[in-house]
């Protein structure tokens, strides 16, 4: 019989993140995670698929996320709205309460060139879903780029704020004044 | 006595590609490419540091247009000013001899998982570049992050348009207009 403990993922996740930081995350094995909370290897395994998952292990929820976004915009929204409506709907993942988290994971994920390397292919993932989400609704081919690629843009310089050091800050507060100056900044080209 | 043909590279740099989109990049070794011209391995290395060097060895040459671009503005210039001579001054590198090298060069890329994380590198790479660029004129982080971001996707909506399958519009045009819809979307949305 298998033992799931409720809060096993969450320790082991704790306990990954501490040694990542602390010992270097090249240098820390499924096997050292497992024993810092008094677990097997095995059963870190049934959690993650490997040690890399315990920080991108997210990603699915927030192209969810973007997707129920991008379906919640009014039909005859414009594509830079739609994209609005998608970056709100990330919000919620970004409570203070995870900021923590955040912050440590940002420091790991920066200091190793391979999973930075992983860190831009995700972004880049979620940039192509909400084009292809954009295209659905009938939005052409370049301006769903351009438009998904923007709210990539935001989200991104929005989180690096939202994960500096001292930032208080509401995550859905930094993003709506980033998305703000974008607009603001371009608009001024027009 | 080191022989140095004229040309060298250039055959060298074809042989490469047309192995690389016979054979596939992962199959393909600086000896195949070497011998498919006659040269010794060695000569190869005296060319490019390695196989992945043909693909991405002119990332400088853009980076330097690119931070000319933006030296190249008014000193009063908005940021999206700026960023519209950055992108100004990277035309001329995709002129319409290059465009059947270019058009090679991605479909290799993007048929190979690692050869796209190492473009998304370089793109966030040339973002860096012109976002330090705009600090130094001053220009807020959060501020030169967005305009230079934007930068880049246009650029790189505009490249995959010009290498697409029977475009024949040029570069500068292209990315022209591009460039103008980026801002009529967000000017939408101000």
């Amino acid at each position: 019989m298998v033992r799931w403990e409720p809060g096993t993922r969450e320790r082991l996740q704790a306990a990954a993140m501490d040694l990542y930081t602390s010992r270097g995350y090249e240098r820390t094995t499924a096997a050292d995670i497992a024993q810092a909370v008094g677990l097997t290897e095995r059963t870190f395994f049934r959690h993650f698929a490997d040690k890399r998952e315990v920080l991108f292990g997210g990603q699915e929820l927030l192209e969810k996320a973007l997707l129920d976004g991008v379906a919640a915009a009014a039909p005859d929204a414009s594509p830079f709205e739609t994209v609005r409506s998608a970056l709100t709907a990330l919000a919620p993942h970004f409570s203070d309460e995870r900021r923590p988290f955040s912050r440590q994971r940002q420091a790991i994920v920066e200091e190793n060139p391979a999973l930075r390397e992983r860190e831009l292919l995700k972004a880049a993932g979620l940039a192509t879903s909400m084009t292809a989400a954009l295209r659905t609704r009938g939005v052409p081919e370049v301006t769903a780029r351009l438009a998904a690629q923007s709210g990539v843009t935001v989200f991104g310089v929005a989180f690096g704020v939202w994960v500096a050091e001292g930032e208080e800050r509401l995550f859905q507060d930094i993003q709506r004044e980033v998305w703000n100056e974008l607009v603001a900044l371009a608009a001024d080209e027009a």
